[in-house]
């Protein structure tokens, strides 16, 4: 059998407690499947002496990250403190820099520092592996990166975040407005401390970033993904898409187009009877087309200690079986500079509009969409005890451009009250 | 740049075309994602005549694909021809005892000679890579034993035969019986030449003992599926199911039990709302269960020139990549020999039963399966012109040997007609 293979845990988090569960009660059978040993050899958190659950007496202690991912005794640094920059990315670079491979669970990490780390990691000769940083258990990286490596990946979508998908079919089954939705998810501590990276969809755009750059080949650009958080979507907005056959998704696209590489992480309209239509809950989902495999969707558990730990311990049993590969699935130093294209894809759209209730109101909006090029497939008023009605218009394909001059167009109206809302109604 | 890597290819068909197909229009991809060239040496089929409309003059033909495996310039052996036996198993033997390593997409060869083949080649220190043995597109082989390695595997369940599943749906939404829509896939060339091996289970339960092995660590055995086909399902049945909320699939599941190993291949109502009651048409679905990550559920096409393509490029592009690791997972000498538990768990199920009208003669079925300890969940009887009108019952969780006792004392009734028709309902 060969050496041990010694990990360096820093972060003793749910998903670091996780990790030390699955190495204590599996050890035979990890070994089985690998042929080596795991085994932990020093660990690191903010505070010592807190009560997580599994014992540490068996592991050497380091309060300071660095030290420990450069110890001599720890073959793979295993990151689970997050955070893009600070003891995080000091720690990566360190291990890095001492020789040794890293596994880790940080997407913000990633999606900002990757190309710098990646060529770190490869002047080195070490490797950088994050499963667990996409979409929690679901195996998303490895299908990319190798099962599907024979394909020209076309288009990558994916709802990647647990809380706002929580959020969004909640209000649906339970009838309620987005503020008590977003109470409930806050006191169930389903939200991240900073709330805007849960409902913002900076989180979910920080695994799109990392998702694009490894099926595109080209450089993690976050700054490039155009992002837009559900704050807006309202109860009715779910309810009028629902009575037309579609669920409101926060969800990520990334596609490479003639204009550039398209990454945007927004609410959009997807039919009901899809399989992210039917995505209720907490659960992820990533949907990966490939010019030869065809549509590839993922489903599981995103987050959570049993889930993300189990990724997390895939990569670290790659490592010991010696499975080695550049950081994002080729050399980083021939990964793409990308140019971001902006709304690139032309799509239907669904638009909300408060309409005054006066005479010739509606031929105005018709007149503003047809001016703009939109030309209109579907459309509902509703009646009304108020001043103003809503109106609801699904158009045919178009640019975002030409949606956007109609959107600007309505305001010269004054027929159109407050802001209109447009959501892109995304093929899936 | 390292050494290419040359392939020889036995079996042109679809899949041998469409793996050529990739090679040739995305050569340049394949390196930057490997380091290495992939070239291939040497092809082999049954009729070198034949326009497969990729050109093959670049490549030496060999008429014997024993010879073709053991070229000196062939790295790694593709062997697409199929069949457990024959040429296919001569070649791949032949191929590891020249020490060439083996890709392949053949199910009935792996759930048959796999272990013997696994022996072989661990012995001589190769490698036997089959990603695209089952589920076609779907990256299942690379989820199960890297991705979900740190698991233990609690239960794999799969709609793995294509042409079953359409069966299956277009008899609920065209309405037709069973034999129409048989018909009907045949003159699509949708099925195999012996039928059987779709509606007969075969097929998917190679596929399912494969799955098995690797999920559990156990000798493929593939004598040990439970098989049950499609041809008793009938149109009445999808109705009845759809009208309590349920579909028909042709569910494979695999299960360790305190009782042993459980592979069963048979009809099973699903949820309509679970993600395998959602599957129409051709499309395969794999469902993993690992005691971290909790369900995986992988889904694609099952079949097919790309989808097939993809998967054995994926596993070349492993090998390309210096990837290598015990063919099912671990050593082929520590798979244990399991023990064959056939319906060790428990389920409800669904009945239809032709009752005569006679008084009393509901009567005696639900004293039969009081007697027999099975308790009854929903019951229907529906009106009638005949002399015998069908009886749908739902019965709670029950012992497989429970229901058989059921089901042969309504014989000795007298007042049921016919077979009755039995189906499990699995939970999802």
């Amino acid at each position: 059998m060969s050496a041990p293979l010694r990990l360096g845990i820093a972060g003793l988090g749910t998903v670091g407690v996780g990790l030390i569960k699955i190495i204590r009660q599996h050890g035979e059978m990890l070994t089985a499947r690998t042929g080596r040993k795991i085994e932990i050899s020093a660990v690191s958190a903010r505070s010592r002496d807190k009560d997580r659950g599994v014992p540490l007496d068996g592991y050497a202690w380091e309060d300071d990250p660095v030290v420990l991912a450069t110890r001599d005794d720890v073959d793979v640094f295993v990151e689970l403190m997050g955070g893009s920059d600070g003891p995080a990315k000091a720690a990566t670079e360190a291990a890095l820099a001492a020789g040794k491979d890293v596994v880790t669970a940080n997407k913000a990490m990633l999606a900002v520092n990757g190309q710098a780390l990646a060529e770190q990691a490869e002047a080195a000769g070490r490797v950088i592996r994050f499963e667990a940083a996409v979409a929690g258990g679901i195996p998303v990286i490895k299908s990319l990166t190798e099962g599907l490596a024979g394909n020209e990946i076309t288009r990558v979508m994916g709802v990647m975040n647990g809380t706002c998908n929580y959020i969004l079919t909640r209000m649906e089954s339970a009838g309620l407005p987005y503020e008590a939705v977003f109470d409930e998810a806050d006191k169930l501590g389903y939200l991240e401390a900073d709330p805007n990276l849960d409902v913002g969809g900076i989180d979910a755009g920080h695994k799109l970033a990392i998702l694009a750059s490894i099926a595109f080949g080209t450089q993690v650009d976050f700054d490039a993904v155009e992002l837009e958080g559900i704050g807006s979507i309202t109860i009715e907005d779910i309810r009028q898409a629902a009575d037309m056959g579609y669920k409101i998704k926060l969800l990520g696209v990334a596609q490479m187009t003639g204009r550039g590489l398209e990454q945007r992480m927004s609410p959009c309209l997807v039919p009901d009877s899809s399989p992210l239509g039917q995505l209720d809950g907490g659960t992820n989902m990533v949907v990966l087309e490939g010019d030869s495999v065809g549509q590839i969707v993922l489903r599981g558990a995103g987050a959570g200690e049993g889930p993300t730990a189990s990724a997390v311990m895939g990569d670290i049993l790659d490592l010991a079986r010696g499975f080695r590969m550049p950081v994002f699935g080729q050399p980083a130093a021939s990964l793409r500079k990308a140019r971001a294209a902006r709304a690139a894809v032309p799509a239907p759209y669904y638009l909300r509009l408060q309409l005054q209730d006066k005479p010739g109101a509606l031929a105005k909006v018709a007149r503003v969409l047809g001016e703009a090029g939109v030309s209109i497939d579907r459309m509902r008023q509703y009646g009304h005890q108020d001043t103003a009605a809503p109106v609801l218009i699904v158009t045919h394909k178009t640019t975002r451009a030409a949606l956007e001059e109609a959107l600007e167009g309505f305001r010269s109206t004054g027929v159109v009250e407050g802001e209109p809302v447009a959501i892109r109604i995304e093929a899936v």
